[in-house]
């Protein structure tokens, strides 16, 4: 066994998937259910034995859809729904350590900031959003560039030509995590576009996760916002 | 025949080609010699006949490569040629009517931008070459922003994420020509990325050319400006 | 801020969007509202501030649904709304400056030449609109062919093999802008082969936009032809 | 044994390939030798071998690089070299039967058009070739159009935006065979757009085979014309 | 005008389509209603105003969907309607010459292949269909050789591995068109696989047509057949 | 320590690579020396030490480019070399169990099918080269047929429309592994053509590896060939 | 004929579809129904056919969707439904010679591991399903590393990044056939993101199918189990 | 002006390039010579003007080759060259803060682990290189587990199949920036495969950057390592 700390590695068999319960012990995290898939009651059965077994923390389901929040509202009384985020959760939040601004660049790309935000405080750290600055506008990201510059991390979110990350990379050096949307229309590529845009951006330092990926993006934000020394 | 004018159409037999004398009736230009593919000889030989052809009006070759610039040099006094763009031009440019933009984002993206200003001045409107103004350092952009507007069009030429013709077209609502570069590294896909960026940009009206096509680019332009009411 | 002229940006913040005022200042024309993606009373109320805002010129909506163009024509007494174009209107366009030619090779590519004549001319132009003139019967083509020379500028549109503009910009000389649509069968990709088709155009000058995006074309194409000297 | 008269199928074994000597009894058209990836010597022998073997019929090896075709000079008494088509043939054509119209747009298209020449007279056919009628110049083709109507098939060779066929396959109804060549700039992808044109084609019945395939399209040429009850 | 034959070009204005009654002249065919994307009503429109202008050479409809398939029968008395294939032919073809082999090689591609042998029929040609006789079953194949190899041209149609053509044409020399389906499962891109097989066939002188494209296929086998002395 | 057996795991460090000495233990082979991109140096030292450790084995190197093969040549006496397969390979193969057929589809294939042929040796099967049985020929390969169908197990090689592999799989029941190779001319995408046919075979059971892999064909057979109960 | 033993080859002919009866002579197992596209009537009758002709031996058929599951349910008695794999088998599986470990990633694989499965037991091998043991919680996995490395093959499903066949590959040297899924989010591209993973396995030997094929990886891993000498 | 502290942005111009001096001030790091398509004179003139800009902080120059690494060392003394990771450093790096774990797969990938290594040296991080550690051998990797496991950041660099970042991301929790490179054979698209790999690894919060792109990843991870509370 590889168990880090030399112990036998504990799974939850649910019947239709097994819970990694040691993966809190490996990583610092628990598991997360990822919706898609699932059926509403699988998600509720996941969502309540994940919770039983971290009742110290909060636990998340991601991209479940409208008939399956309905199911998490009336099963899992105290979980908080949202319905533009598409997420579920269950527990107290950690306190936040570190501030990770989440900045999306068209009301289009909202759901995906959401997803992000709500993932940034179940990780641990405070999301704060901005909202529809996109760089055709520049004077709205411009008024908005100090508050984004004094966070510990940055996530920004763009569909289209997806021209945002790079402007920001080159008004701040705060680590930087760019996620590409599937928004726009003609030939996109479904959010290639953006992704390609984001993958050559001449401001170094600029990362990036899949398409409409909020939830990797916000994983990786808060564990960087929660080591910081300035949070 | 459909030569508009009901005469007959006329073309020169050099052996190999035949060259379109009658375009200039059909589109008010000269054609332009393809440099690409062609001998040294070739090129000279075709540019000497469209100039003695068109005795009052530059002709252009594109696409030179150093050997045939050498050959140009040689066999064809009062030539202009330009290295770093690979043009020669033979004959004197119309007087310029209108104010062409050539703007572009790094300098690995200047041969693109002279073959672009060129081709302007031979199609008879005037260029106005800006260089190294790329959106990560925006204060470069912002400090040449009236000079760009108050042109009758604009180029904008970029490579990488090529965020420029974007920002640019939130910024003024001159027409805008945007010519992604095959400037880049790591997956950018020869260009295709800047393409898709300028394809997909969120300022409207942005239209494209090809890859590193700053002869295409320059055509449009000058055939917008030279027609402009401010000239 | 960088409002360019110094005075404060403004924005109207409608809940699900925060519209940009302050465009026409730096570009001459509003903010038009895309509706793809927005729900029916967003698009009312984006619409309706906006003509608040610009009483004296008209402003526009695309791909509008057929549900939103129905709660357009009950809220918006006056909208003028095109079911083939998608389109919603709202207050007087400007007088029109110069024409623009708006071609199209097929029938099929009727709704795209619709988008774009109705936004040539809210963007100011008069669009004078030719229909199913495709190069497997030329003589359709030519019939037409100094009407089409005579414009200020050109928007030739076409799907399948996309011929149209290639052949167009061998007959004249005006700025050409070309417009891929969705428009075939088997492998084209969704209209990537009329696309390709059209960058690689042997005719010099052609520029293109995204497939499908008669309004790109349009506002290009107005932007050319109302500061033209000839119309 | 699948032979399909019941006799044993032969075949010469060279080492290095063995030959399919009943091909000509299966198809009616010997093997023929195509020449990338083999050396100067094998090409030689392979040629040599089919001439004894078809002593009353011309045999063709394609694709033959500059040394190879010297060493075919060299060592081939009578044989025919094509530099600029890169082919050889070794003995006499068979009278031909029918004519094959092989148009192409530009000369950049010249090689493939003379393999396919030469293809189509080895296989049984008279080629014709029309050159440089690209369709930026209208008038150029409409002038050799009865010409090239009065053809048993047709071979149109284009490379760029390849609307040639689609020309020509509005203005007669003969067979037409289109074939894409790899020439082009920008982002053209080495032929493909040519490729997809054709495949794409508004005119019914345009078939097409790989790019640059001018031996393919020459021997399917032939084979039509040679049963042409007009010829 | 570039009516070949010096008279006015006619075409028919339904409202919804310019009808192109020239074509038959240059073409030797009139032109063939594509039913995608068209209403039942403009179908039988059509329909009606073509059979009115050829009354004694049947006309034809493709990719005529249920619905409109119910209308032709009820308003169209004596249309033939072939609901596997989804063609509607109103009018007499003419005698046949010459005969066509369509030769596919499952029972997933029968609708292509009955697309197919209408369109040769109304062309002019004899269809003679051979189903289900894919390589994965030699015996099956071979026992049809002599049948196929007897036609005048062959349409050969294949979709998965596409083997089928290149098998046909080492066992035949007939004029052979080749159709990729898009028949198949995991990831074969749309039939594009099938595509790229007939393209790159080891056996000379196939040619392919775009996916799925029966109809295209159909005229020119019949094309070929047509003409072909032995018919 | 993850060892299978509980023992630690052993590596060798050569300075520029870790050797995997473990690896024998695990899989049942020896680890192999890749060579493209090693010096020849590299190729030298690493052969003699896996052979210093697997002395009673034969170990192999793969890719070894030609200036290396002579190194190989000079510093390893014994050593057998093969520079049509750019094989190395140092001490005695296994005794074979079970025979593999390397069936080829023509010459090109055959670096390919001998890097094939080793490597199955090495791995400790038979390896039976069956080469130049392509399906345009389908007697070649039906006269081979019973030859091919005894073995353990099936390499089919093959390029350009790649059909061998289906017809192979239609005529026998042994586990198949297809080899798709880079051979062809105009769009084959560098061997993607072929691996696309072998993917899509309709033929059950057909496993691949990647493009000219002949080396992994080589290990998955003799695997299956060595295991087999028949041999 | 090319029939293997000399006697007509022998079809049923359904009206439908040709089935191949001669196919278990030529290669040891019947012909398996595929289900997608074909009727719930045509599947039943095609099972009942081939149960017929191979009273002794089960016959499958795969993708078959729930209302034909429904369909054979009630006509076919004594028939085997998997509703999570889409099976339905009739008549008795051949004794199993050999196992073949079907291990899969996740969860959401697993109905292509049941697919699999029942494909291994039809074709005449002990299926052993090993569910849930991602590379992310690797001790799930190297638990099961002795139960997977003992058996004759190995079939291991996986999508998203699909590391799991790379990882298996390096602790067991069993025949391993890799089969990618088209589970993941975001760019993936269908599977091909697996596929590709597999493909390029830095885990020598590893072989793959196409995406989601179960039943085709199922078909070779019990032709190399079932002929292992250690079963 | 939009420098962010109101002073006028400072650029020195070199003739080839501006100099972006401000950047120091808006993201805390100074500009980074990119040396591919520059001359070596031109790599020496922007180093050495770099440093005398920031003389207290080491600048850096990358993707620098053999010729102007040679000019470097006669021209720049006391300049650190790394011919590995073709990097030139010039002036002592900053005191690190934090530790960042550069891990790769195989010595393939050390050019791109050097320069990223130098990346967080000269960006102010502590380098910690782990080399050949890929998944084929497991031991390997968790040997290191722990070391890894303790950095503040830690960057994953992998080709082929690139499992690494997916098995690293199961065993901690630390940040983990994952570079592809385009180290493979056969078709993985010159790291496109592992790119892809990355992109859908099923271990939450891994982050990636372009191919080959080890400056952008030691860009980002200094940047997370050096803000760590941990350090």
């Amino acid at each position: 066994m590889v168990s880090t700390d030399g112990t036998a590695a504990t799974t939850a068999d649910l019947g239709f998937a097994r819970l990694d319960l040691d993966r809190v012990v490996r990583t610092g995290d628990p598991e997360v259910v990822f919706g898609a898939g699932k059926t509403p009651d699988q998600i509720v059965a996941a969502l309540a034995r994940l919770h039983e077994e971290h009742p110290g923390r909060a636990v998340l389901a991601t991209r479940v859809d409208g008939e399956a929040r309905t199911r998490c509202r009336e099963r899992l009384p105290g979980a908080r729904v949202d319905d533009a985020g598409r997420t579920v959760t269950l527990g107290e939040p950690p306190a936040p350590r570190g501030r990770v601004a989440v900045v999306c660049a068209g009301t289009s790309d909202l759901p995906v900031a959401r997803e992000c935000a709500t993932t940034v405080a179940v990780f641990g750290a405070e999301p704060d959003l901005v909202v529809d600055v996109g760089v055709a506008g520049l004077h709205r990201l411009l008024a908005e560039r100090d508050r984004i510059a004094g966070a510990d991390a940055i996530v920004a979110i763009a569909g289209m030509e997806a021209a945002l990350p790079t402007v920001l990379g080159g008004l701040c050096g705060v680590p930087l995590i760019a996620v590409p949307t599937s928004v726009g229309y003609g030939w996109h590529m479904d959010g290639l576009t953006a992704f390609l845009t984001m993958l050559n951006s001449c401001a170094p330092g600029v990362v990036t996760v899949n398409i409409d990926n909020g939830f990797g993006a916000g994983v990786a934000a808060a564990r960087v916002a929660r080591q910081s020394v300035a949070s």
